[in-house]
């Protein structure tokens, strides 16, 4: 391991450097841990440094200091809270597997029945899709151009005589032999919106459930930031009131559940993972305009500190790449969604409340479903 | 489109050019179409025909024909079977789209449920796994060494300021950034065999049910034969004769619940798909030892003729590989799984019995869970 020392400019806000701080490990992975030192300096430690790297490194973060430079970072501001009321609090880390004995698939279907509950208020159609999403989906969404460093990407092999016998005689050939086919969803909302394109419709509404997967910074993972997770998402397009009205009503019946399952935390402006440094600008738009807000438990212990559900505003973005309009045809409809982590709803509830049921509220002790 | 002719030796019999037929597909992606004539020959038809494609495709063909030459089928012997009850046949290919709506999703939930029941029934464990199967595990399991034609992949691409700033330039050149990070799998039950790895027991049952993915031909692909599918798997370790019985109990609650529910159909003897021709010996061998039996639908229609369910007895195959032993740690284990296309019981049965409720046989039309 070695260590490397970089400046921070003195005008840098505390947003700014946190902004800082979350980037630079994007910069290269030989980074392996960012923290700044009592001179608020940054330290980065590597590990297989050459002065080629060395360079590569300064050059880029001299790059993501000046986008952080000209940028404005806007404060989150709370809709909502019950900090005050204080049921429980994440005190100290559970210990979760990397997968569900029957206690925790059995929580996981008791709050995906209370979400479908929610669904099913505001009548919204179910659906499964499959997890993988068409490389033309993809092209359209533009999560591949605006999120790559999320991506995951799914390749077959050739149905071809030659190459399928290469990987036999080879198999070390066999990453040689891979070809791409699609990409894995990073949320369920492109496939409601694909079910949609090119429409002409007054409304529509999707609540549907699935496998998602996200390549999170391997520094960060943790049993609420994992590769692979389940979100359930209810989808909706309308005009824009209509969209307004619907994020905020869902949002009111997801606080209601969140207050009747003893959790205690906030809601409060979010935005999206934007890579680019020169995309720093769309972080502060959203939070201006209100397109994200999330819903976290008070938590001091990061991987309880996650948001277990957003409640997005997508105004007539999505429904422009993917040809979605007014039943008149001359405009574009407005859309939303909102998203909740299952894994996080289940494993933010056990480092709450742990794994004895006798300590749960009753709500969930009950499990009335 | 071109046609080429090819030669079928004249001491094959039907189970040898029915295998022949199968494995021409996977000699290359030109080959849209196989057939034979009345002459008993094979017609291929191809795209983008050239002079080099021809003479590979000639002499792998030929390696084919010397493999199966040499190879002795093996007949189907029957288990179990009710047609002559009959109850329903598919006849007529049903309509069904790519995602579930609220009707399949609540027949999904109550077939599972039925499986579950039975899972219950021999104290399986409940589990959920990852979707994805680290390359470790891929490499012990030894699936894409036999059966790489059925592969998929996962890719991510790295956390590099100068490969994520190339895409953003260059998206085109999006392809030659991903890297190999895990398989997406094939069964369940490799994750539950990883879970018992390098342990002494006496014995294990698991259930798990999760998204499963195989790259089948694109021709042979239908609403049963998809790269992406649900299985719930009931696994088990212990002594050969453990296993067999509970491989028999669990087939007889099966068959017991497919009466139930009005299916017409037989247990029959199978094997699995190995890709490498000379590997063809091993399919003989499955079928004479046992190895793999399969429920399927009676039906003239190909998507619904498939394998709904299969009981596999693995003898010490898997254990060895993930090295699972007996409590005095001096042998090791046998296994088996049973596993349960959960798609395809709910897409066979609306074939069986189409989408009006009122049609359906009690049990289901009321399904009490």
């Amino acid at each position: 391991m070695v260590t490397e020392i970089l400046p921070i400019p003195e005008s840098f806000s505390k947003e700014q450097i946190d902004e800082l701080k979350e980037r630079i490990p994007y910069l290269s992975e030989q980074i392996k841990f960012v923290s700044t030192n009592e001179s608020k300096e940054i330290v980065i430690k590597l590990e297989d440094f050459d002065s080629k790297l060395k360079t590569d490194i300064v050059q880029n973060f001299d790059s993501l200091v000046d986008a952080i430079t000209s940028w404005r970072p806007i404060k989150d501001r709370v809709l909502k809270s019950n900090s005050s009321t204080i049921n429980a609090k994440a005190e100290t880390e559970a210990n979760i597997s990397n997968f569900y004995n029957e206690d925790m698939i059995q929580l996981f279907e008791f709050f995906d029945q209370k979400i479908l509950n929610i669904s099913n208020k505001f009548s919204a159609e179910l659906r499964e899709y499959p997890t993988v999403l068409p490389i033309g989906v993809m092209q359209k969404s533009q999560y591949h151009i605006h999120f790559p460093q999320n991506l995951f990407a799914m390749h077959d092999i050739p149905h071809d005589y030659k190459v399928l016998h290469t990987i036999r005689s080879n198999p070390e050939q066999i990453e040689q032999a891979f070809r791409l086919r699609g990409y894995l969803q990073p949320c369920i909302c492109y496939h409601c919106y694909e079910e949609w394109a090119d429409k002409k419709m007054t409304a529509g509404i999707i609540s549907a459930k699935g496998r998602c997967f996200r390549h999170e910074l391997k520094g960060e993972r943790n049993i609420n930031r994992k590769t692979e997770f389940t979100m359930r998402e209810i989808v909706f397009v309308g005009n824009q009131e209509a969209v307004d009205n619907l994020r905020d009503s869902i949002m009111d019946e997801t606080w209601k559940l969140f207050n009747e399952l003893g959790f205690t935390g906030k809601i409060v402006t979010a935005s999206d993972p934007f890579y680019y440094s020169d995309e720093l600008g769309k972080i502060s738009y959203q939070k201006l305009s209100n397109t994200k807000y999330e819903l976290k438990v008070d938590s001091n212990i990061k991987s309880a500190s996650v948001a277990i559900a957003s409640f997005n505003n997508c105004f007539d973005q999505l429904s422009r790449k993917f040809n979605i309009k007014n039943s008149s045809g001359d405009e574009f409809l407005s859309s939303g969604c909102v998203a909740f982590g299952l894994d996080r709803w289940v494993n933010t509830f056990i480092t709450c409340y742990g794994t004895d049921k006798n300590q749960w509220p009753e709500p969930v002790k009950s499990m009335t479903f």
